[in-house]
């Protein structure tokens, strides 16, 4: 049942203002026009404080990822796909098949709406993509100067595949880990943007939705033990991580690991190490040693995962370290990123 | 496993800092010894990207909602608890029994690590109490300037009571219109200390988490064809978008609507209406009118509905009007909120 508005929003010239989030008319106009148009589906078109769906007939998988990327819009996304995308991939990486979406807006009082529309649009386009339907959602307002532009949380629920057990607390010494593709695209898409280095090319954000990969990454290998999708903190924190909860150590090979020319040239501008740089669409994965090559295969086989990798093993060590063997053939410890390196990446 | 921090964090006068978003180990730290500890569950301690839940055996509902309240801390809570019960409520009144929260904060760069701990604290116990955990989260980090204090958005999970079907479309002239108690007091409670209004006794927000409630209710009759709370906007808009939502009219009586003195005085002095002030442990409820008494009768029999009446009936109406009989006998039309009343209540 639509309302009839005085006339519609102005989404070429107008602005959010503070009563696009007072849950009286104009907020109702704003959900109506630019929101529920771009999403359209069964769920959100139930018009409740929440939605309905379906029985998952599974175990239930829930993750949340608070989007405050800055800019908002960069080569390769914008703050809309990378928070359909960052949520599915928290999902998938459990193992799940990522079913369903939530969005919630934080939005700042002056913000162009033009900008809004083409975030939602963003938005809508990555999760019809995905498959993933944002099936209901909550948008606020606050003042000018008391947030940044539009701030997103997503949050997905998916169903656990039958028979998958991954986790970053399965490694096991002596199992391959495998990366499926170059590392730092997206932290240094970001950051060449605000530090306006020129390339000839401009970096391009490698966000993108990985549970399509997923999916036939355990189609052919039911077996592996964690997969984790390396954004902030880089691959270098995520072993960490995974070292950690498993209560293992790991070694991997420097020369395994893919960085473009660009990234690297930008990190050496920046001073950054590309092992701490965030991804939104690489995944690593941890499986026993007989069946690396089958897991290989299938990511290869799969667009995201054309240049996967084998880039090291697990190994025991009682102090959890993630150790390198250097292109120059010697050994060093990669710890955990300890200060902040890129804040508002994602 | 836990890990070893060179010291532990300094909770009493620490700050939050851009490191507390890295996604290295300040964030683990501070997940660890300031979330974690809280929120402690068997989800949470998978310490993985996402949380594995059971199989909720039957639909599912989801529903999400970012929390921007300001001040953080009011009498009767603070955005910690609110942002426990909001989601839960959203969740109840949908018919479904709620799960599980995922929770996600964006932090400013320099709050104060004791209030965030205080907050934290408040929505652990709000958990608690609700039976619902916090089984997943997020956090992020922005510079001082770029969002302002703590903002959080909860999303939460339930599954759907089989044989209940309660939507905001499914009001028919006739039907009774209840409500749980009287009106206004969360958003009056924000506003008083807004506006440093000074009374004897403080107005306290009546924020609560109401499945309990709904469970009663719904145990008593399952025939309810709509149940909402009145949040944002007020019961006034509320009942316009159940009434635009179904296709119908409402006429409701003032006198049948209870305003406490302290509430009606506050909203006097600040020209406010507290028919569209907001609530946030309220219920709006739609029912057959032949099941209005059990439906009373059950909510009057739980600690959160003991004043609750029946405030007036849906009619035939192609205008989708909410009229209102006055205490001296006229009608007026209770329009939607058309302004922002009262920015940043929820």
């Amino acid at each position: 049942m639509k309302a009839n508005y005085a006339r519609p929003l102005d989404v070429k010239r107008g602005h959010v203002d503070l009563s696009h989030g007072s849950g009286g008319r104009a907020m109702a106009q704003l959900i109506e026009e630019l929101f529920a148009s771009e999403f359209s589906n069964e769920f959100l078109a139930q018009g409740d404080d929440g939605a309905r769906l379906a029985d998952p007939c599974g175990r239930l998988v829930m993750a949340t990822d608070a989007h405050v990327v800055s800019p908002l819009f960069f080569p390769g996304g914008d703050i809309g796909c990378l928070s359909v995308h960052g949520t599915i991939n928290d999902v998938a990486v459990m193992g799940a098949v990522p079913l369903y979406l939530a969005a919630s807006f934080i939005l700042e009082e002056g913000y162009p709406l033009a900008d809004l529309a083409r975030i939602v649009a963003s938005m809508a386009r990555a999760s019809r993509a995905a498959g993933v339907p944002v099936v209901t959602g909550d948008t606020k307002v606050v003042e000018r100067g008391k947030a940044d532009g539009v701030f997103i949380t997503t949050t997905g629920v998916g169903v656990l595949r039958e028979g998958i057990d991954c986790s970053g607390a399965r490694a096991r010494p002596g199992d391959a880990v495998l990366l499926s593709g170059s590392i730092g695209e997206h932290g240094m898409a970001i950051m060449s943007l605000r530090e306006n280095l020129a390339f000839d090319a401009p970096i391009v954000s490698d966000t993108a939705a990985l549970h399509g990969l997923i999916g036939e990454l355990l189609g052919a290998v039911p077996q592996l033990r964690t997969m984790r999708d390396p954004t902030r903190g880089g691959v270098a924190t995520t072993l960490n991580e995974i070292a950690r909860q498993s209560g293992v150590g790991m070694l991997i090979n420097e020369a395994a690991i893919r960085v473009t020319p660009p990234v690297e040239a930008a990190c050496e501008l920046l001073g950054l190490d590309p092992l701490y740089v965030a991804n939104e669409g690489k995944l690593l994965v941890i499986c026993p040693p007989e069946h690396a090559d089958a897991a290989l295969a299938a990511m290869r086989a799969h667009p995201l995962g054309v240049a996967a990798n084998l880039i090291g093993y697990v190994q025991e060590d009682d102090r959890h370290f993630v150790q390198m063997q250097t292109r120059l053939g010697g050994r060093r410890i990669v710890d955990w990123l300890s200060s902040e390196q890129l804040p508002r990446i994602c």
